[in-house]
């Protein structure tokens, strides 16, 4: 028998959407959820898909997360909406304030979404890949909870707080994206790493008394270290106050207080932006301009665009499929028994 | 005779004011270049003080730069307003800005600033910082001349690229302000080891043959990497689309190309994003929120806030003043004398 289970994309979907419905889900949020798995999959995002399911359902049990939460939108100033997710999942609450927010970009020339009280366990490239699709730039940040360690210091604070960045290609092309963390690692890959029993790269991560490890449980008992030192600790900083304090959501460090330990995604807020390109410059065209630059950079050997890696898969994947470890189909194969 | 000249903040000001005006500068744009020049000498941001002024008066003198520009401010959409800078320094468009910036945000909740036709050789936290003063978030960005290879590349392609980001901590407290490259280094740090004999670290920089080196005329001849490797490159690459493409201006190796080689600053725009705290959080106070993380990264052994060193730097300045090299200060005196 072979150590990995092979799935069609419908397959990922149906056997999430199972699952989260064995559990409480209502169908919204359950669709949600199973829809940002499935395109984590799709794009071989493995840190973001099938292998977060069993996180997403203890957060369930453990009552953290309540998966019937229906999402309230408000306006909270001319450019500015808001998203309560009254405690559910992060995608519905993204996808409620989806098209208040290209709305309000296009109308404003540049918005804001501020999410609340949600758990937040995905990639961000699809809420602002969402909106380059619809011809705006896009931003999102997310905090965590207290992983990596500040410019200086050893003791985790940060999460590893990613953001990302979307912008319109136009003609039928998909849009360029990026989406990083602001730590070396993703915490999923850390994780990962643990789980396959392999050692990190250096520079990963530090060790509960501060000394560099390449050991993965070390690390996820010691702490994260941002990446490009002290300036991708400043990222961290930022969205940590753009993803807490400014949508009045918590700190990193403050949802590490109130997480019951369960595994699953941590409570949270996050920011998105979006910009109208054609709003912004009088006259010019910003996307086709944009084009000279994407030409010189895939011009010189070796460099690629930043999501080139995730719309080679979404070719193939609807083809071939995906494969998980059995272990982990296993797993939420008893998680979908209830 | 001492190899270094001693001056107050008065008399780098005057000297600097004396110079411009002597090279054909108007009162306006003067004034404003000859503020933010010494706001660097008074933060010790040496490699943006009076050590570039002989690239501001050799780009006077080129042609490249209006020394006698007048901004005009327009307004694209309620939450964007653009400042031509019709071929002037940088300073000037930013000051005539900055108020609709902030009457925008206020109003809006988020706002833009997009800044066009200029030429911008400083740092960048004096406008953010001034909206942070405000009472607002915010955020700056800027291109400058294909000086940086992207992901995987060897060839210059991006601008050294900063952003800059401010938080107002209210209570009298300065803001809490980063202002980064996306490069290791600055070009500023290069050329001053450059002019120096020194050599620079390791992963500034790579030879023109691709290759890793510590000589700055080789990396200058070169390129300089991004900070932190791909992620420092996406960050690159969002900041060329903002201060390029988005406000319908010049990509760096666009400035590159009509430049005129007179070493001082390259044409280009920049973008500035401004958010109201009190408008994107329904009831909570961010603003006293944020000061518990701070609280949390002091309280660090070895960590400290972002801009700390500069504040320290500006409460010592305006008493013992700045020092220059001999060399530099004969340079200015001999451009004063036109």
């Amino acid at each position: 028998m072979s150590d990995s289970v092979r799935l069609t994309l419908d397959e990922v979907h149906a056997l999430a959407t199972e699952t989260f419905l064995a559990n409480g889900g209502s169908p919204e949020q359950t669709r949600a959820v199973a829809d940002t798995v499935t395109a984590a999959e799709r794009d071989e995002c493995k840190s973001h898909g099938l292998f977060r399911v069993p996180g997403y359902i203890a957060s369930i049990r453990s009552g953290k997360v309540n998966a019937v939460a229906e999402p309230k939108v408000e306006r909270l100033a001319p450019g500015v909406v808001k998203v309560d997710g009254f405690n559910g999942f992060a995608p519905l609450a993204l996808e409620a304030g989806r098209e208040p927010l290209v709305e309000l970009a296009r109308e404003q020339g540049i918005a804001a979404l501020a999410i609340t009280n949600t758990h937040h366990f995905a990639a961000l490239w699809p809420e602002t890949e969402a909106l380059a699709e619809r011809g705006l730039v896009g931003f999102a940040f997310v905090a965590a909870m207290a992983y990596v360690a500040p410019a200086g210091g050893t003791k985790p604070l940060y999460g590893t707080n990613p953001m990302s960045f979307a912008w319109p290609r136009g003609e039928g092309r998909p849009p360029l994206v990026f989406d990083q963390a602001s730590s070396a690692s993703a915490r999923g890959e850390v994780m990962i790493h643990k789980r396959d029993g392999k050692p990190i790269p250096e520079g990963w991560g530090i060790d509960p008394d501060g000394n560099p490890t390449t050991d993965p449980d070390a690390v996820l008992a010691g702490a994260q270290l941002p990446f490009g030192g002290y300036k991708g600790a400043s990222i961290a900083l930022m969205i940590e106050l753009l993803a807490g304090a400014l949508v009045g959501d918590l700190f990193s460090f403050e949802a590490s207080v109130v997480d019951p330990g369960d595994g699953g995604p941590p409570r949270g807020g996050e920011l998105v932006l979006a910009i109208d390109p054609a709003r912004c410059s009088a006259g010019g065209n910003p996307v086709r301009h944009a084009e000279a630059l994407f030409a010189r950079i895939v011009e010189q050997e070796g460099a690629r665009l930043p999501s080139d890696r995730r719309y080679v898969a979404r070719r193939r994947t609807p083809i071939e499929g995906i494969t998980i470890p059995r272990s982990l189909h296993d797993t939420i194969q008893s998680l979908r028994e209830g």
